[in-house]
């Protein structure tokens, strides 16, 4: 009767997330995209319990959150750059993906242009909806967080981040686009570099920020589809530095 | 001696606009473009004494801010729609551009695309930045305001108002667009019609908002560029209706 009633709700599970991925797609009707499903994390990075520590060798100690570069000790090597959790995990820029994928779970997608679905936008903050985005020769690393800056008002903090060094981040340009009820909203920038601390951009509000009803407005039945588009803007001077 | 410092001074309020003027164009450097230097008023709606008040009869009475419909007798009249004061006029859709201009001093623009240059960012909230905008045949009502929904904590909020029916503000689409230091951020929506309250749309968040280091990213010199557009979204019901 157990196995009835699971098997019962996988089927409603994928039903729904089936609408879901048909509804994103009509808003973003263009031909091609990649409409990604994006279940939310509650952020543990400054909460009591440290996840990733387990995970990891306990040797190392803690790396403070956004002061990387005083903690290593190799100039090669990088933080771990998760903006979920503090782990004290550093390695070489080319493996960062790696481990974000196989340490972090964060999943990776593939394409020029795709619709990253947030779903359960209602959840309190601190809450992070994150995706690694793969296309035009490298890795970004795509951050929605609910926050509250001012206790009592959650706000929607969005951004880019390139898995690379600032001189990369600077070739391209990142848009991040909500459309919903004769609405629209389209942020345009550069995307910093993942060596910059994503709570500092997010801090500096250098990023899409929703109030709460704003985001209300742009979400369908509580989840918030936003189009995702990345292009060079310095085709050559990036083939250089490659 | 008073008169040529005077002289002086209003030579370099004049090289001032000039500059601003030069910058803004530089920014949207899309030809035909006309940039409008749009100064503050402080918001005196909410304030003790009510300016607006004395300019007209008392006898009427003043009417509550966004309770036009109950205070209204004949139909046909609709309250003054003036952003800043609490105004007891009332009058005919069509006379509503007269009297903001004559008794509220707003200025208005012709032109399908325009550059609002909004000076002195940094001043206290609450604070307003307004101007009429007339193209596609009809007046617009564009309002830039600081606003402290959290105390301590100003924003700014800008909204596009149709000065004629809901109906009529239904076959329009408004864009308001900022562009500076490789960022762009880009508002579209159906503009409001002015018998809904301008208040009411900027506490529902159904606009752009802007915290205040993101009005300082797009801001230069303490000013702040929003370029403007409006289209028709149906022009055959909107000339229908008309």
């Amino acid at each position: 009767m157990l196995f009835f009633t699971q098997c019962f709700g996988a089927v409603l599970d994928l039903i729904h997330l089936r609408f879901q991925h048909y509804k994103a797609k009509r808003v973003f009707s263009a031909a091609g995209q990649l409409v990604c499903v994006v279940n939310p994390t509650h952020s543990l990075k400054y909460a009591a319990t440290r996840c990733a520590a387990a995970q990891a060798s306990t040797e190392q100690g803690v790396l403070p959150p956004c002061h990387h570069h005083e903690a290593v000790h190799d100039p090669q090597l990088v933080p771990c750059t998760c903006p979920l959790f503090s782990c004290p995990w550093e390695g070489h820029l080319e493996v960062v993906v790696s481990h974000l994928r196989q340490t972090h779970r964060i999943n990776i997608l593939q394409g020029a242009e795709i619709v990253f679905l947030a779903t359960d936008m209602h959840l309190p903050a601190p809450t992070d909806w994150i995706i690694m985005h793969s296309c035009l020769g490298h890795q970004f690393l795509l951050v929605l967080r609910k926050q509250e800056k001012y206790e009592g008002h959650p706000q929607f903090f969005a951004t880019m981040m390139l898995i690379g060094t600032p001189t990369q981040a600077n070739n391209f340009t990142y848009r991040l686009e909500l459309n919903r009820n004769q609405r629209r909203l389209k942020w345009e920038a550069t995307p910093r570099s993942i060596l910059e601390c994503v709570d500092s951009v997010i801090s500096d509000g250098d990023c899409l920020v929703l109030n709460t009803s704003l985001a209300q407005l742009f979400s369908d039945n509580g989840s918030l589809a936003i189009g995702i588009a990345i292009t060079t803007s310095k085709v050559h001077s990036s083939e250089a530095e490659m």
